[in-house]
Order: C-alpha cells, then structure tokens, then sequence
C-alpha cells in the first residue's frame, strides 16, 4: 500500500468529501464525519449516540435492521463493492437520495466492532435521469402518434 | 466527530471500495490502496515511487501538472467538493473514465506535504448516460423527420 503516517489515515477519514458514518454492532453512530453534518443536516454532537433511524425514512426501518443484523451475524456484506441505493432523510425532512458503500471494521480476534458507511448524495444525479427518462418516454410516445397520424390521417 | 480508534482510520482508507491516492508535493505516489490496484491494474509496489504519469493520459498530462503546481502553491482547491472528472489510464491500455475528490494532508504548520485523490470509476455510468443521450438523439431526429413527412408527404 506504501506508507502513510497516522495523522493522514485521520485526516483523510475526518476531511473526505464523502459522507462517513460508522455505527456498532447494535446500530449506534459512533462517528460522523463533517461530510455526514452537511448532507444530512445533523451536527456529529447530535448524531453521535443515536441509531442510524436518525437517518432512515420510516418505511425503510424493518428492512434496513434485518440486513443489518444480517451482517452481523454472517460477517459478510456485498456493499462492500457493490453500492446500495437507499432514500434517506435530511434533518429537514427533505428525502434524498442516496449510495453507500459499506466497510467492515473488524478487531483483532475477527469480530466486527463496527459497521462504516461511505455515503454520497446522488439526488441531483438521480433528479437528471429522472428527468433524461422522462423526456425519452415522451419522445417515444410522440414518435407514436406521429405514426398512428401518418397512417391513419391521410385524407 | 465521535471517537474512532486509530487503527480504525487506516482501515476505513486501506479497505475503502474507493480507490485512494496520495501524492507528495512533486507528484511522487506514497500510498495506493487495494481499490487502487483494482482500478488501475498496477499493484502497489509498482505504483508507490512513480509520479501520477502512471494513469494520467499524455494529453491531458500539460494540464493535470499546470492545476497540481497551482494548488501546492495557493493552497486552494474546488475539488475538495467539487467532483473533477477526467480521463485516466489502466494498466493494460484501457481509458477509463474517472471522477475524484482531493484532500489536501497538511501538516502541523499547515504546509501541504501531500494530495490524496478519493477515486472512482465511472466508465460504465458514462457509456449508459452516452447510450441515453443517443437514443435521445436519434428520437428526436426521427421525429423530426416524421413531422416532415407529415407536413410535406400530404398527396
């Protein structure tokens, strides 16, 4: 990997543009970074302590906390490599959308102590597909009565 | 923040799905992680020591030094939260396309002695938003002509 001293491994957790939250093993943040205060509106001060139904949409709870546990209980995650594409909530109430990776932190003897999560806000993206399928569909379903005209509006 | 423990942070950086790089003042690779290697196909031994000539394509290479110089001189960057997006080169010949983050690693004095990149690959995001927009393309062509036709083919 080469060498970096300690201070760098911090700073590049504590300063990463990306959202970085980590929660133990029953589900309570333990670290949130000051990505994480800006994409979902809560300070480190209010978030820390919490469960991470801080940030869970109520109708996602039930299925977040089976896989959850899931994890725990197997020691094997594929968001690791594979992003999960959740909704979450902002402080405010403003859902958004989002994509984490996840890391597991494993302690010496193998047992994991804590689940990170690496999270961007993918609203704005996911906004512009939205909007780029939507022009599309529209676009095929013109084409369509443009058609059905040419063919059945000859005079 | 919370408290993690200081082995905690090195795992979050070296087991990162993202990929992470950290250059020094000339540009000079000190740390490659696992996702590194995945992406650009060269292992760490090969990368660490090496400039990021490695993955940066020759025409893109004049300007790629042009902005690292002016950022170790003003000790600004926009890409602390701006995502840049470029062109980059794997092992093996292949273009990819990729989009990152910086992190600038200053030390007690506030000197930047190293620019990490927060790296991911977004080679298949950007063939599938190409393939949207062509066929977006080529739908309004046909409607355009469909509409000629219409205006111009009454018998």
């Amino acid at each position: 990997m080469g060498e970096l001293e300690g201070w760098m491994y911090q700073r590049l957790v504590d300063d990463s543009p990306e959202a970085t939250v980590v929660a133990d093993a029953e589900g309570v943040i333990q670290y949130w970074n000051a990505s994480a205060e800006t994409l979902f509106g809560h300070s480190a001060a209010e978030a820390v302590g919490k469960t991470l139904d801080l940030i869970i949409p109520e109708p996602q709870r039930q299925r977040h906390w089976a896989g959850y546990r899931e994890v725990m209980r197997s020691g094997q995650t594929r968001y690791g490599r594979d992003l999960l594409a959740v909704p979450a909530l902002h402080k405010d109430g403003a859902r958004l959308s989002i994509e984490f990776h996840v890391v597991l932190l494993r302690d010496a003897t193998g047992r994991i102590t804590a689940i990170a999560a690496l999270i961007r806000d993918v609203t704005a993206r996911w906004e512009r597909d939205r909007a780029l399928q939507h022009r599309l569909r529209a676009l095929e379903a013109d084409l369509a009565t443009s058609g059905a005209t040419r063919e059945e509006g000859a005079p």
